[in-house]
């Protein structure tokens, strides 16, 4: 039996989010019935994450058991001939058994994307979130600076499933404009239910002058939802990356690539 | 009555193209429409030249005459409010009534996108086109060079409708390269049927070694369409700009915005 771990990147607009629902076509249920389809096998798919409806990924990191003779690469290549054209498996590699998507994770990369012009952008829409206010980017990249460290991160986060702590360390976090495309990179330790998605809604209030972009400090102390900014749309957030302590295959090619 | 020119951006996957054709949903006849919805008046839009179906536009400029009080910027509003989601007005500028989009314009600028990834992209699968052959971008700059500067074109040319002559003139073609994907700007004073095209596929002809990238100039000079690489595809094409003697409301503003 190989334990092999995958890199796929999705389209999140073409699928009912990451998690295999009844009735609903999920990313993780278009990848296990591929490799059924390939070999014959019924597996579970292990992601290291779950991804909302309408949330992409250029790098989601996932494992599954199975027994097959075909080699890594032509595994790839017989997978993505069974996968929907909203998903792709941008690398294969036979790893070690003890290898677990998620539970060997040690930090993600997120993305998210605004597009801020006056007009509905006609092109690709579903891939980066709209909004015609016009944003102020030097107030977004000083309030930015204050997710980065670690922090409890109670007020960007949706309440969902119980945990033990809601102390997070945010790497970095990077924010760029080109023209009115304004996107910002976030890496860290890890992330609460929807707390790239909050940030983003607090970044965009801050940009707008709804927020002071200097009390964004204080709204983190306050552990209180209700002071941040809204939850951002799902179509303009991307999973980058997954950190492993252990070097993988396609580490050094870019996420995006 | 006004004479209104605009400047429009469109998703070429969602219209059969620029031009009205019974039966078929064109650009030119979802803005016609959405005159009439806006004024009452049946118009004729006039384009700078038409886009094949799948062709997208960063900056196409069409103009109309039309009797309404309302002012340019709430007409834009009000027109985007009428048309489909593949298609935007980004610009509305009553201007002089000699002005014609097509017969005013003294030249053109295409963008050609290329994804050169050995598996199918999944994000914005119709914005670019896709080839998973290996392309060598050197080759692809040397051959470019080729098309700088007056030419006859007929190597470079699908026979279409006839013309006095196949002499353009070709300013720049710009080639770049990040990650994966490559694109080339080109502009010139005018482009015969599928020009741009032709030239897409015989670049990509050249990066694959099919082509001598130093033997293009040769190709030229030959004058037979059948030494050239074939039409790339319509979904990597954008017209970006349409230059005109006179000053626009929107130069300086950039087509991507």
């Amino acid at each position: 039996m190989r334990n092999i771990r995958v890199r796929v990147a999705y389209d999140g607009s073409c699928f009912y989010g990451w998690q295999r629902q009844e009735g609903f076509i999920s990313v993780q249920q278009a990848i296990e019935e591929a490799i059924e389809a390939v070999s014959g096998q019924s597996v579970n798919v292990y992601g290291s994450g779950r991804t909302d409806t309408g949330v992409h990924a250029l790098g989601q990191v996932a494992n599954f058991q199975v027994d097959t003779p075909i080699t890594d690469y032509r595994l790839r290549g017989a997978l993505n001939a069974h996968l929907p054209k909203g998903a792709v498996i941008k690398d294969v590699e036979t790893c070690d058994p003890g290898f677990h998507a998620q539970h060997s994770a040690v930090g993600k990369r997120y993305l998210y994307v605004i597009r801020n012009s006056s007009y509905r952008p006609v092109h690709g829409l579903q891939l980066a979130h709209w909004t015609p206010k016009p944003l102020d980017f030097e107030a977004m990249r000083i309030a930015a600076k204050a997710f980065v460290g670690e922090h409890d991160f109670t007020s960007m986060a949706s309440s969902g499933a119980p945990r033990k702590t809601n102390v997070r360390r945010v790497h970095s976090l990077q924010m760029r404009r080109r023209g009115d495309t304004y996107w910002f990179m976030i890496q860290g330790s890890g992330f609460l239910y929807n707390m790239v998605r909050t940030i983003a809604g607090t970044l965009m209030e801050a940009g707008r002058g709804k927020l002071d972009a200097q009390g964004i400090g204080a709204i983190l102390r306050a552990k209180n939802r209700g002071l941040a900014g809204p939850t951002a749309p799902p179509g303009g957030l991307y999973m980058v990356r997954v950190l492993y302590r252990e070097k993988m295959a396609w580490d050094g090619r870019r996420a995006m690539h």
